[in-house]
C-alpha cells in the first residue's frame, strides 16, 4: 500500500456538526477486510423501515453489491445499510455475489429483517474476492454498538484513499415541523492496486414515500453528481442512496415528488448534493485547483452539458489549470470537438470575468496581467458563451498534476 | 517557447529512403511565421492537376485552411500544397479566412493555377491571427527551389513540438507498372500556449481518378489516424490528404476504388497510413510506452471501437502502463463505462499473451512475475476478448506520464 496522500489542499476549513437523525442509527468497527489499525465496515440501522431511493453506476461491469441494492430497490424499504471499504466486491463473479448475499443474511437475522430490506457497499480492491465471514462475525457488534451520533465515524469508515471525510448537513421546514436531512460521500481514489468508487448516503427524518424520494433523488443529482469529473473514468460501485426515517416530530408525509410543499425541501436536497459532490471533486487525486466550467447560450441544455463534460475532461484544459495557463484555445478546441453545434464566430471565453475571446477572436481588451492574476486562485471559473441558443449548464472538475500521474503510476507492490 | 523536447525514447531507430515520385516537387523556407532560425513552410508543387481527397477533423471549430480545403475538394484537382507551422490560423475569425484567401491568391498567381487548386494547412498557435504576408512573399522563391526529392525537408518543415519527422514509403504494382507512395505527418504537439494539429499527407504517382482516391482515403483512416489516440483531445486542424498526379510510366489508371486490380494499392495505402499513424503516437507528448489495445468478442465491430478507445482513452490506465502495473480492474473500469453490452461473467484480459482475468475472475494460472517482466517492454498489448459476438477492433495509444503534465501544464511564457 502506498502511504496515505497528505490533506488536499482543497479540503474544507472546518466540518459541520450533524445533528441527530431519528429513526437511525450508525455504528463502525475496525473488521480487517484489508486495513488494519483504522475502522473499515460502518452500519446504518433504521428502527423502523425507512423509505429508500437510489441512484447507481451506468456501468455495464457494475459491482456485485450494485447488481444487489438495484434489485432491491423496487421494495421501498430499508432496515440497514452495511459499507466496507477496502474490498470493491467488483469484478468477483459468482463468489462475489455469494458474499453479498451471506452479508445480507447474516444482517437481516441479526435485526430481524427481511434480506431485500438490507443494502450494501463495497469500495476498494477490484478483482479479489471478499471473504464476506469478516463481515458477517462483525454483525452483531454492530447492532449493539449503534448511536445516533455515530454518522461522522461512519463517514470516516467508507475512505480509502481520501484525504478528508465529506459531509454535510441540512435543516429544512416540511409542513407544519422541521426536518434534518444529513449526508457522507467518499470519492474515487484508485491506489494499489485499483480502487474506483464513489458513494454517497442522504439520511433524513422526513416522511416521504420512496417513489417521491426516487424522482427527487434522479432529478437532483444531475446537477450535483453527475455534474462531476474527476478525471472521465467511471466506477463500477458508484453509489448514492436516500434514506427518509419519517420520525421527525410534525412532519408532513409528502406522497408527490411534485408536491409544492416539499419545494424547500427539494432545494435542500440539491444544495446538499452538489456541497457533498464538490467535496468529491476537491479531494480529487492530485487536485490544486477546484474548476467550474459554465457552458451558455447553447442550442440546447443537453448541449451545454456535453459541451461543459467535454472541456471538464480535456486534458489539456486540465493540465492548463494545473499551470496555470489561462489557455482558451485549448477550451475551442473541447468546445469543438464534443460534437454539439457551435460556431465559431460566436463563441466567447471568460476565465472568471475576463472576456478573453470574443466572437471568435481574442478580445480585443485581453489583459494578461488580469488573467494571470486570476489563475493563481485555487478555484477557477471559466465560461463558454455559444451564442446560439438559450441551453446552459455547469459542470465542477480539478485540475490534473503530476501528482494525479504519480498516485495512479505507482506499482501495486 | 519551451525548450525542444528531447527525441522520444519510441522514435524509429532508421528513415526510409523516399524515391522520388514523378509530377510533384516540394520546397521549405524558414519564413519566420513565429520560429526563427528553422523552416516553417513547405509547398508541394504539382506539374499537373493532381487527383486529390482529404479527410479532415471533426471539430465543430475547425480552423480557416481546414474550411478553405473542404470547399474545395470537390473539384477533384490540386496544383499545389502549401503548409506552414508556428500559426494555426485557428479561431482567427473573418480574418482567418482573408489571410488563407491570400496566401491562395499569390500562390494561384505565381504557377497559373485557379484558387480552387491550392490546399493549405496550418499548425501551431491557435487564436493568434497569420500574417499572409509572411507566406505571399516566399511563394516565388518556393516556386522557384522547388525539387523532387525535397519531401523529408518538407517533412520537417511542418514539424512543431514534434520530436522527430514522420515519413513513410511504399512500392506497389499497378495494373503492368509499379507505383511509389510517400507519405509525411506530424503529431499533435501543444505547447505555448497551443498547439494541437495533426497533419498527413500522401503523394502517389498512380493514376487514380480523385472519386476513387477518396473513398479508399476514408476507408483506410478507419484503421489508422481514427484509431489512434494520444490524450483523447481532438485539434481544431486535423488534415489527411492524398496526392495521386498519375505520372507513374505504364501504371494503369483506377476510376473505382473497388477495382480488384487495386488491390494491393489499397493494401499498401491501409499499411503506410498505419505506419504514419503508429509514429505519431509514437511521439505522442510524454510517451515512454506504446499500447495496442484490442477488443475481441464485442457486439459489433463499432461496439468493439468504441470499447477499445475507452480502454486507451482512460487515464488511468494509460497511468497504469506508465508505471508498469499490469492492472486489469481498470481495464475492466473502461469496459464497463464504454455503453455498450459487456457481460462481466464473459470477459477476458490478457496483457500480451498472459490471460490475467478468466470470465470474470482473476485467472487461476496467474503468474505476477511473468506480467511485471511484460510490462517492463516498450511495446504493450491489451486485449479484451467480451466473448458475446464477433465485433473486433485495434487502436494505439501511449501511456500517459508526468512528462505530459509537464509539457501541457508549463505556462505560455
Amino acid at each position: 500500500m502506498a502511504a496515505p496522500a497528505p490533506l488536499s489542499p482543497l479540503a474544507p476549513k472546518s466540518y459541520p456538526v450533524l445533528p441527530p437523525i431519528a429513526g437511525v442509527r450508525f455504528a463502525t468497527i475496525a473488521a480487517g477486510v484489508r486495513y488494519s489499525g483504522r475502522t473499515d465496515v460502518m452500519m446504518a440501522l433504521f428502527d423502523r423501515p425507512a423509505a429508500v431511493a437510489g441512484v447507481f453506476t451506468r456501468s455495464k461491469c457494475p459491482s456485485a453489491p450494485v447488481d444487489w441494492c438495484r434489485a432491491h430497490l423496487n421494495g421501498g424499504k430499508a432496515r440497514a445499510l452495511i459499507v466496507n471499504s477496502g474490498n470493491a466486491n467488483a469484478f468477483t463473479g459468482g463468489v462475489g455475489a455469494a458474499a453479498v448475499a451471506h452479508v445480507a443474511e447474516a444482517a437481516a437475522k441479526a435485526i430481524g429483517a427481511a434480506q431485500s430490506e438490507i443494502f450494501m457497499a463495497s469500495t476498494g480492491v477490484i478483482g479479489e474476492p471478499l471473504d464476506p465471514t469478516r463481515i458477517t462475525r462483525v454483525v452483531g457488534a454492530l447492532v449493539a454498538d449503534a448511536r445516533a451520533d455515530a454518522l461522522p465515524a461512519a463517514a470516516k469508515a467508507i475512505m480509502t484513499t481520501d484525504t478528508y471525510p465529506k459531509i454535510a448537513t441540512a435543516r429544512v421546514k416540511l409542513g407544519g415541523g422541521e426536518v434534518v436531512i444529513n449526508g457522507v460521500a467518499k470519492g474515487a481514489g484508485m491506489i494499489a492496486p485499483d480502487m474506483a468508487t464513489m458513494l454517497a448516503y442522504v439520511f433524513t427524518d422526513a416522511a416521504i414515500a420512496s417513489q417521491a424520494l426516487q424522482t427527487m433523488l434522479s432529478k437532483s443529482v444531475e446537477g450535483s453528481f453527475n455534474a462531476i469529473t474527476v478525471d472521465s473514468d467511471t466506477s463500477t460501485s458508484d453509489t448514492l442512496m436516500i434514506f427518509a426515517t419519517g420520525a421527525a416530530e410534525r412532519a408532513l408525509r409528502i406522497e408527490d415528488a411534485a408536491d409544492p410543499r416539499a419545494a424547500a425541501f427539494r432545494h435542500a436536497l440539491d444544495k446538499l448534493l452538489r456541497n457533498l459532490a464538490h467535496q468529491v471533486v476537491r479531494d480529487g487525486e492530485g487536485a490544486r485547483k477546484f474548476i467550474t466550467v459554465n457552458v451558455e447560450g447553447a442550442a440546447t441544455r443537453k448541449a451545454a452539458k456535453r459541451i461543459a463534460l467535454s472541456i471538464a475532461n480535456s486534458p489539456l484544459v486540465k493540465t492548463a489549470c494545473g499551470g496555470e495557463d489561462a489557455n482558451w484555445g485549448r477550451v475551442v478546441m473541447a468546445v469543438g470537438k464534443a460534437g454539439e453545434k457551435a460556431e465559431r464566430d460566436r463563441l466567447d471565453i471568460y476565465f472568471g470575468k475576463t472576456r478573453v475571446a470574443r466572437q471568435g477572436l481574442r478580445d480585443p481588451d485581453y489583459d494578461e496581467a488580469t488573467t494571470s492574476a486570476y489563475m493563481k486562485r485555487d478555484s477557477i471559473e471559466i465560461t463558454a458563451d455559444l451564442g446560439i441558443g438559450r441551453g446552459r449548464a455547469t459542470v465542477w472538475t480539478c485540475d490534473l498534476t503530476k501528482d494525479y500521474v504519480a498516485i495512479n503510476g505507482d506499482y501495486r507492490s
